[in-house]
């Protein structure tokens, strides 16, 4: 029997919506998102977890509050837990979050650009 | 101040040996490990984790007591925790694993395959 593989791009043409985790992937409590982001995010941070991005199309700039990171396609970071950080994109950015279930991409703060958690594809 | 991001093919080119996961990022008690794999593994499973496996470049197969996943550059594959697997490729692979810390590649079996922990590169 052949199980298929998760292949990223395929997923990403099943929606266009920006700012919008979508779960493809779960390990232990941890999962697997993707994402489209384009423009600013908001400033924020996760208490209680670190936050790995992995960029898999276009560039993605993280500021901290001490410097930034910025990620291009075949490159990741990882925001350590309780640090500050605003993710923005001046084009389309494809990234791939890992981080445990549960986690809000607003992080400690529920604003308009919270996303609904496990919407998976 | 610019931070550096964490570049996977800048990394790769910091070694050549094969089946020697190398640590290139942590994120809570989960690791994110680099390894160039060619030929066959030995059959093992994690008792008590999930596995994911992202190919970065070539392709790799995982044998499964019920069939095989091929991932190619662009896919990923969790193997769940207790199932026997056997990754496998036709010519070297460059793939990333993220697991939690402490995980031996060969899994429950230490064999003379089994590769040291916690090398960072």
């Amino acid at each position: 029997m052949k199980f298929e593989a998760i292949n990223f791009q395929r997923k990403y043409a099943l929606f266009d919506e920006q700012w919008l985790p979508k779960v493809i992937a779960e390990m232990n409590d941890y999962q697997f998102k993707i994402v489209r982001l384009e423009g600013e995010f908001v400033w924020h941070s996760h208490a209680d977890t670190d936050e790995a991005f992995v960029v898999i199309e276009g560039e993605l700039r993280i500021a901290l509050r001490e410097g930034e990171v910025v990620l291009k396609a075949g490159e990741m970071d990882v925001v350590p837990r309780g640090v500050e950080h605003k993710p923005s994109a001046e084009s389309e950015a494809k990234v791939l979050l890992i981080e445990p279930r549960g986690v809000l991409n607003t992080g400690d703060a529920c604003t308009e650009r919270t996303a609904p958690l496990d919407v998976w594809i």
